[in-house]
Order: C-alpha cells, then sequence, then structure tokens
C-alpha cells in the first residue's frame, strides 16, 4: 500500500519511461502511517494525489503495461486504487 | 511468515487482479511480533483474519495461480496457513 | 548467512511446497548476531535446529531443487551449512 | 530517486561492466532527505554530480543499456533525470 | 559498495556452489561506514580481505559466472574490486 503524494518530471530519461506519468509515493501502513521511503512509480491506473493504491515491484511492475513494452526499464507500477482498507 | 489482519478493496485495478482476494499481511517473527511493514497479499489458500500465513513475492507469487494469468502484476501471495510454530 | 531457530508446519498450503521441510531461520552477521527479521526457508540441506547455513531467496531459491518443480512458489531456501566463519 | 554523489573505479571487473560510468548513489525522498544506503549505479544517461535521478534495479536495469549485453551482471542503473519534483 | 571481512567454509551444500570462494562481505557507504546487514558473496573477480568491492545480487550475480552453471542457486557476487571512491 502507499499513498500518491506527488509527481515528478524528467525529460532526459529512458525511451520506455517516455509518455508514463511517473508519480512519487510513499509506502504507508492500514493506518496511513509511512513506513518505507519514498519511490518513483509509474501510474497505470489514473491515481491522483492523496489517493492510497496499489503497488507492486520488479517484473509484476514490467506487466501493467497494455501492450508489451520492449527493454522496460520500469521497476515499479501503481496498479490498483484502495475504495477501502478494512483492519 | 505474516499475520493476516485485514482486507482492501480496489474497484479499479489492472485486470490480472481482478477476482482475486487481496489482504493486508503484517510480516512477523516465531513470537508474533511485527517485523517488516504491512503489505497487499492476494490470498492463494482461504486464510482468514488473526491466521498465520507462509507469505512469498516476487516471481514465486506469481506462480501460486492454478491456471496461467497474462501479464501478471501480483507481486506478494499467501500461499500456506501456518498450523504450528516450533522454536 | 542465518541461523536454522525452528520450523512450520502448514497442511494447508501451495501443491508446490508439499513434502518440503519448512525452516524458520534467524539472518545473523559473523558474530551470530540478529540482522533481519526471521523468514521461514524450505531446507535443501537437511540442517538441524542451531546449525549456521547459507541462504538464497528469488529465483535462486527456486533452482536448489533436485528436479524441476512446475509453479514452484518457494522464494527462500536453505542451500549449504556453514563449517566454519572466519572475520 | 536518488542523488549522484560520486564516482567510483574498478579496474578489475566483470566483462559486462567495462565501458561503464559507475556513479555512487545516495537514495533520497522527495524532500531531499537521504533514505536507504548508497550504491553503484551504472549511469545510463548522462547524470552529473549532485543531479537528482530516476534509479531502477534489477532485470529492469539490465534492460537499460541500448544494445542487448551477454550475461549481463549489473543490477542497478540510473535512467532518467529529475527535472522537477512537485509534492 | 561492500568490504570483504572474511570467508565461510561450508561442505555441504548446493552442487552449483561447490568449486566457488565463499566470502563474507560488509556493505558500505562511500565513507566506509556499515549500512546494511553482511553477507555470503561468491567472488568472481579474486577479491582479498579489506577490499573495497561491487556488489551485485540476484539474477545478475548469476551471470557472473564464465560458463553457464545449470540450476544456479546463488544470489550475490562480488563482480568487481574498487580503485578509488570519489565524492
Amino acid at each position: 500500500m502507499a499513498k500518491v503524494i506527488g509527481s515528478v518530471v524528467a525529460t532526459q530519461k529512458d525511451p520506455s519511461l517516455v509518455g508514463r506519468k511517473l508519480m512519487i509515493v510513499q509506502p504507508i501502513n492500514a493506518d496511513e502511517q509511512p513506513t518505507r521511503s519514498q519511490e518513483v512509480a509509474a501510474d497505470m491506473v489514473g491515481a491522483g494525489i492523496g489517493e492510497r493504491v496499489l503497488l507492486v515491484r520488479g517484473a509484476g511492475a514490467r506487466h501493467a503495461t497494455v501492450n508489451d513494452v520492449q527493454k522496460d526499464v520500469n521497476d515499479c507500477s501503481i496498479v490498483g486504487i484502495i475504495d477501502s482498507i478494512d483492519v
């Protein structure tokens, strides 16, 4: 789980990142307290600032594209917007 | 090892996550003390709240599906329910 | 490096874990002080409680099987028993 | 996110690292505070000392090469230079 | 980055580790302060005790072998000896 807290702009970047919305996410616990360090994640579901999201890393992050991206360097993706947390 | 502490609902999510039970898990030590930050894990064995479970991450998490899931983004799965811990 | 401190029993688990000895390991430094959180690891070399072992994670853990295991979910294996540590 | 803080020279190294600019990077949060430990990353976009960069690890880092590199050992690459951070 | 601080001997181990020099490494920052917990790494470049080295993990570690090793369990390799650090 993470919370979207901002975005980054990077003009000079790997071709596979072109056209992707790069958001800054803060990993959180169920009580919304920050846990790990912030990360940059490619937003694949149209998440907005302040929304709680599902985050995946590694090869799973590269599976989140609609079409196959050749030599995709991305290793962190937002793959869901959390409606509710029940603990 | 982890303990199931809750669940999340996310309507807007990657197609490969549709139909999966997404639980919130708290990684624990053998003495059930929390260790790492909480995570969302796809429940593949019908674990209930409060149960101690076996958690796997990365490609291993994607192998836990009965049928092959195309472009599976999942990177964390519950793959066992712990009956007993002996230390 | 880790020390074997116990074992877990899980009847309800992924088929690929059936028949495996699941041990609880405590990652340690050379001075045997605990470092990271405890983990469950599939024992591939017959390690006993109290023994210091070599631990691998991810795909390396899945390579430790004699025969190829289809859709292996395991992501942590004991692959060696440490005789001596020299620092 | 990370900040480029220096570089390393290693004459004796794996063939797949030959010809690569190896920079020292300090992972940071959006407020530029250091978060995780420093790492060595292969610079794929010509980043300079003091620049904030996008960092990827694992297989994603190996996808950042123009041509396919046989038996590439690299597991951390700089794949973008951050122009602006908006939080 | 890491510093080589010792070695381990393990007679009983996975076949893919036979013949490898298994060193104990302490991950460090540029100022040589310890950062993460110590690890066992397969030495692929003939590093000595006290030397600062380049460390890779996961699949990258398995690419560091001259010949392909079948079912290689190794997930951490020394792939370079650092001559100088410039920060």
